[in-house]
């Protein structure tokens, strides 16, 4: 039994607070149940060193914590002078999907930088880190419209993203820190609104997966995204 | 004319939201106006390697700003391998301060560390930091004493912080962004229940100040501390 | 049509060549066509400190290039005192692959650690290192329990790792750089002899990818690993 | 009672050797006592990044402790790789106070570094740089006009610093290290030739000082800085 | 008796493997003994800062060893973001007397960078990367002027390094590593084709050496370095 | 002609000021003509890991220049966190020669740590730094002895350094800054009192040099560390 009685296959309560804090050009607080993460959208009018004089736009992002956010406190990035390999991995999973959502040509000599940052972490930090930082990117795109930056809207179209995993045998979806800590196998899905994959990672903790299991992870995978689809939505829509 | 129409000695709107996280021993968002601060106390079953075996405890603090906190994007410190001179400054202060507050012999060999997180910046952050950090280090040492961590409450008093500063030759109180900006003198004035001082720290930032003008700002800092202790006893009360 | 008239779902000539060096307790290097990866494995006597004292033993994994390995030069990460992301990426990936090949109860508070080192790159060096590494292990755990360090053998079998691709539409098997550069849908997996996933990391470069296409890449993949395993086998019989 | 049979409102012997070494533009010894710092004043012909084109100058600091300038030896900072919090905030405040001495629009888009390195400890240190480097000051505008460098003295008047600190109950002038060390209360002042204040920075180290105690300690320090003023004046006639 | 009945003024056998990569302008494996390093010299179409706009070009080195590359594994410099001042010696070194084998001033803003990374260490790495790099060298240079980077063959003429040292009393010739470990003088030679110094470095591990000791060590060290460079033009001429 | 007149084959005017500073064990400021260095011995209670429970000693070595003993100012390698490759070269070589000069049987668990700081630079400051270090030396063993650390002198014998060079052809002796940027080979010697080598490092900066010259140099080189060795004892007689 999953704790507040969820379904295997239920999302947990997904709450999305625009505008969330004043400087940025998209702020938005994400939550999937504990899991509480604040998404800031900053354009900045450059690109890096490989694509001036391009035209091109580029979009990257960052991922932290705060110390505290985790059950025992873990140590702060910044004083110990490094990103742990985790944070790097985790960054370059956000940047490369959402550069999914955006057409770079159109994105005219900008940088969309996303600042991820898990302000309290209950499992899924990752996936629901994307699926807040496509709202605030929509609205710094509204945001750089207004301001005429961009001519063209760049947005390609919706993106979200779920965990799913096996735990003791069965596939569940949206693991909170207590299932994602037992899992045998544990995978982070990021699929666009028509249903297309942009990102597959699987990884057997404990137990390889067979192919029928990796059949049931994608299909509960794919219909909690859907249903992801559609919040953003009702709140962009707000 | 000050912003809202502020008195040169009037505090900004000052909130404490006790228990703002759930795994922090103490966890308090702090805003002074629309200065945002996330404070945690962790409480580590250990001490400094200076400390070992002296029975005694210790308490340190943290300080950092979410890339986006400030009007224009700064670059994030874990990335850059470093933290800021201004941080390491403000983070000893920080913890400086804090242990004035509390009798360290009576912590017991344990550490509490203090993060403070700055989400939403607009002046006066430090102070702001101090004055909320105290509120989460009451409350951790409430749950260290629940847990049977400490046997005597080590809280000695009360401490908050505040900034003054003299605007257009004006003495002003809880400078924001905007104010702290133009200011000819920027102090920062940490004081106790008692309306003793514990830290003060002027910086003539345009012009030189006087004996007069000095005497002014103590004036309206420890009156303004005044009533920031109040307003700490206010939010403990509940 | 492929370099060397190669098919869609066919492999580049692969070799083993063990014991290459002669300090290691394994060494292999492996070549997948121009591919080239220096795999050796070391066996330390002790582990990290969080397995200190639990009768486990660990493996890890660590990746980089020589700075000529590429066709234009790439900066030399120790004179940039710095792991790329891209680096801490691929060498977390190894070290979690690996693990999934033993059994770390039997590894006696002993660690093997994975050194790939690619002398020579032409894509797919993570799955070539992958490959390469699980002899190196085989040849480390031989050495290992001739000197009496582990009382059991702890290999639990064999895993191997390959890449598939959507190149214009069509999906290949084992992408060279030049497939790779310019592959709309990049996949790693790996798998073992079994015919189950340890780990499946599939990318959307360009266009995202359908669940039918997902079946294909799957499947030439699953096809390739299995042929991988049979030269692995063959290669240890010598 | 004080070393050397000192009153509590005494300085120690102030010297200030000009010419220290043959290089800098500007170059002098300063020792409060045994404390001993060399301070020199270099001149470069080009502004950090924010500057550029404004056609002013910036001056800045950098202080530094050899090794065993203290009792027991410190740790090498350039072999640790980092810059102590203690260094970082002595040096920027050494440059804080410096940039009040000088009119920056008159630098010409000259930055001066001010570099104070303590050959060897014995309490106050920073305010000690202070009052040194303000000569060195002096000596490199001098060398600086003679070449041209500057079409008009930028320097606007003299700038010196002393501690002063609370001990066993009792206000006293310039501490050596026995004294800080054991001070309850420990503040910097750094005042220019009119008696107006550039810096104060007072911390309660054991017990927080009340409203009397401040007063007393202004009162004996601006005596001491303007006794500084009189030595400086001194020693620049010569 | 040395390994392999060496004589005390014999060399180890030393092959050289031209192209042993493809992807540099010159790749050259290098073997004394069992000491094997891969020289990789790259041409990249910029020079320093420092000899910007002067029409000279530059020529550097970076030296690395491959983790297990010795007896016991030791740690990856990238891992530990740090070169080791062993590295960095060796580097300055290889750089130094590889220019010495360059006209510069032939190179038309060009830098040659040569990578020497040790495969397997059995002594000598330093003075075996040197007489390999130089072959490295004429092939890149090759390289270089058939694709019309420079216009006039910058090549001076051949240089060659080998070590020698004091074993037990006797001088001996190209130490292997069990030599190098009890010698009681360590001595690096580097010479041209005409038999003059390019570089002497001479040490005393345990004792001391006298002038005469000195002379013999010369002795054989340019005997031993005449054979290197009739073995390199015997490479180059295939 | 020679600045101030000197021969090929005279030393510049050698100052030892002992007991320079207060708190180290041992402290001389060196100075060969306006080469000035504080070389401080320190002792410290503990041994590096690898020595641990070997009832050996160590010494060990750290040089730095103030960022303006030279001509234009170098950047802080503190603030650049990180050593300059020069830098580690030179405190190895320092370190390596003074062990030449103890005992370690005889250094009881101990560390001497020898930092040589330059105060002014005007070339041969490693040669120089060497030659004062062994006076500090000698006088932090003496301080050492009297308070019970080492119960037998560990001093084996006199060391002193050189640079020679040759100049336009000629060979000469000590080296100031302007001979040594021309100098077509340098050549820095550390030999002992009974005119044996410690280390020979011969460098040709712009021509080779032959075995002619080489013989010229240790000829002029030994006699200027024998006039050395004896104004070391001169300077320990008073």
């Amino acid at each position: 039994m999953r704790a507040n009685n969820r379904q295997a296959d239920e999302l947990r309560e997904v709450t999305f607070t625009r505008h969330y804090t004043c400087h940025a050009e998209g702020s938005v607080l994400v939550e999937f149940g504990r899991t509480r993460i604040l998404c800031n959208a900053s354009i900045e009018p450059k690109v890096p060193a490989f694509l001036k004089g391009k035209g091109k736009g580029w979009l990257t992002a960052e991922y932290g914590m705060l110390p505290r956010a985790t059950h025992g406190r873990m140590r702060r990035e910044a004083a110990q002078s490094k990103q742990a390999g985790r944070t790097v991995e985790i960054q370059r999973l956000i940047g490369r999907c959402l550069r999914a959502a955006v057409d770079l040509k159109l994105l005219a000599e900008k940088t969309i930088i996303m600042d991820c940052d898990v302000l309290q972490a209950d499992g899924g930090t990752r996936t629901a880190a994307i699926t807040g930082a496509y709202i605030a990117l929509v609205d710094a795109v509204k945001t750089g419209m207004a301001k005429g930056m961009f001519t063209q809207d760049p947005i390609i179209g919706p993106i979200a993203a779920i965990s799913v995993g096996v735990c003791e045998g069965t596939a569940v979806l949206d693991l909170d820190y207590a299932e994602d800590a037992i899992a045998e196998t544990d995978m982070n899905l990021v699929m666009n609104g028509k249903g297309e994959y942009i990102e597959i990672q699987g990884t057997a903790e404990g137990q390889p997966f067979s192919a029928a299991q990796l059949e049931r992870l994608l299909a509960i995978g794919s219909a909690g995204i859907a249903r992801l689809i559609a919040l953003q939505q009702e709140a962009l829509s707000t």
